[in-house]
């Protein structure tokens, strides 16, 4: 069994983390760390983590950048591996962490989602296996609140790809304008917008009378629970340094 | 059995339809009619109507434009329903069909795909269940050949669609280049190009927490067979006028 | 601006119905009842009747069985329109409600999701049009905590089908054990199981060369407070009677 | 400009090929071996290799398993490299491909697809990396002339997962017989049989709020072409070995 503190649990998406945990039979929250200290669920909370006395393993941080600095702290004076999931933080903070990784193991990730960084890895692939013959388009789903298009995700995914391409890739937003054959050298992007969609990602690879298409869904935050609690399992017993998500992918 | 006389059946459509009328078992092709009288099938072809002899119920036509006028005058002559498939006739040739429409029924329609015909049927029932508290999007996907986006079929989806609105429909094509939440009044219209993809269309309506889609994918153009099929099913018995797809899926 | 009465606002489905209705703007809830008068949003809460003075046009009741009885004679008393979303009654209560709709418009559905009712309408219009040349199969997606397969949404779908088709039909739910053609009466049944899936019903009818396929996605049980909204909106105005969803989806 | 001798050139596949290969710019048949020596493309058919003096790079076979033993010897004494895609050899004919491979570059696959041998590597790559937390789901599609079910590509796709999970996995093909939740241990099988669907294969990994699916659609047996093809690329300046359609995956 894994042992977790887990910073920020009475946050939402320590709660989130709390819930998808209780799921898992391989790792456990031991105790708390929030700035309240009411305890919610079935394991210690403290605002102090001087008084904090459980065994750990790994420590996950899910909560606001200020909480960080005593944290990091604590996870240097323990030596124990911390998977740092909040976002926002200061130039100072980011070499805080950075500083810490000599010491210890730290994740830190741009975009803590599992399965879009397995996404990501399996188009880069794809890509390399099919090639020039399949043409590939990115279709995005997102509710009718989001303003962006398209979306950040779908534009790493593209940036992914294309790293792996030797020739320059053109994106395609929008072909009704023209009247061309597609050229070989570019990815379609599509943004879809309706109702409250939380959020979908496809990949299609189109060739001679064949299709692969790897597709993400998602349908709550809960997806960066997920990540987190993958990036602890992860992280425990690696040797001090920075580590992202797309690590963990390739690893496997 | 439904008897069918088969004009242009050594053409590549023609060709189509047999292979398709093959698998049902309430309808047969009794003869056909075109210009090189090659019997290729276990039924008689003619290059000269004087010469059939044969029982039929419908006249099915999927030939070239020359070839209608003398068909026509066989259907008048022995009052037969006739399924006009062929397209590009001259305005001098279409003023012959509607005024042999007087006569015997003719079925003449724009598109003959049954699928097609259908899903715009069932999307307007959609918009007018759902009404505006969803949005609609429509992608459609074709191979990288295809010169123009989107789709004629797509556009007829998104006209058919907008007639059930009271309020004017915007089509967005793009949106990269903004900034702003969806507006209510608007249909984003998709564009996939790749490889050798047939013909999808995917009508989509996201509200809150539920989206409803109904798509249709083409394999080949024997579609139009199954649709001409159909159409000679729903002549016969019919009185003289003109019938198109839509009367077709609206009477079921 | 339709104004609603809505009897069980500080439960969990009342909440959702506060949350969608705030995204409608042709209608607007004036007013709550409920065991406790707590109120949480911006209209009074009564858990006495009498106190409710506000101008009303339809009741939704999304409460508790044992709740309906004074909801009903108020019903009665004002001649309103109610929309009963709330399920498990006794026996007697429903004899209540079938009695109160000689009086009064009342909407009492099995199914209050629209969109399922959508599906259903939409797909017993594509067995009409597309017939025995298309084989019908529904594909259910389900988390991995459900205990029973199919879903009862999927029999009820296969069973509306079924309804519209002469000949008996076979519903078939596992094809490994069998080496024989797909006969053409039956209607094969798959479930899915697998994570915290929410519902996903797809109902496919593939022809020659040729696939349309009618699909619904749910996200949360939402989905339920948009239909009874609907109903709401349908029920204005309606003479006295019972009224269901497929009443509502057929009207449009 | 990869030069190929095609085995089997007249023959249904060696044709999809010449199609296949007229869109690829890298490559080109510069001549053909088959029992009839027409020549309907625009490079020369042999009925006798000794006739053959084009310059070539690697030989595809797509013929009958009787053509192979002379194919197979001039392949040995010009030292070229040969993909060999026809199937169904005696044994004594697959003893000999293994010899010759000993002195020349030999690919023979079991499947020549390059689409489901990518789909593979890619959910073995995803199982490793979501784990026992993600459900796997497998559902495939076919036409319903098809009397097997599941499609042995299904089966092949379940083993190769299995094969990746250190605990017994089971598959399960019907569930409405059991009133259980799903256990983890478990593979769902589903097998859509309908109209003219060529093949389907999806494999869908459902987690805690995130659904990953890698799908594949083949439109025609042309896939086998682009297969062969991509293995000539692959096998052009090997040494001397048996290679199959997974090597080439994973060499990528």
């Amino acid at each position: 069994m894994l042992k977790i503190l887990l910073s920020g649990c009475n946050g939402k998406m320590g709660k989130s983390i709390i819930n998808v945990a209780s799921g898992m039979d391989d790792l456990e929250i031991v105790c708390g760390y929030d700035i309240t200290a009411n305890e919610t669920g079935n394991f210690p909370v403290y605002d102090n983590l001087e008084n904090c006395k459980e065994d750990i393993d790994v420590i996950i941080d899910f909560s606001h950048p200020n909480a960080l600095p005593p944290l990091l702290k604590f996870a240097l004076d323990k030596k124990l591996p911390i998977v740092i999931a909040t976002t926002g933080f200061s130039e100072q903070t980011v070499e805080d962490i950075k500083k810490a990784a000599e010491s210890i193991p730290v994740f830190y990730s741009g975009n803590m989602s599992l399965g879009i960084n397995l996404l990501i890895e399996l188009v880069k692939k794809a890509e390399n296996v099919l090639g020039s013959d399949f043409d590939i388009e990115i279709v995005e789903k997102h509710h009718n609140q989001k303003i962006d298009a398209p979306s950040g995700t779908a534009l790493m995914i593209a940036d992914a790809i294309s790293e792996e391409i030797d020739t320059p890739v053109q994106y395609e937003y929008d072909r009704h304008s023209r009247r061309i054959k597609r050229p070989k050298n570019e990815i379609g992007i599509h943004s879809i917008r309706g109702g409250t969609i939380v959020g979908e990602h496809d990949v299609i690879f189109a060739g001679c009378d064949e299709i692969i298409t790897v597709s993400h869904t998602a349908l709550s935050k809960n997806i960066f629970a997920v990540g987190s609690l993958n990036a602890a399992r992860f992280l425990f017993g690696k040797s001090a340094g920075i580590y992202n998500m797309g690590d963990l992918v390739s690893s496997k």
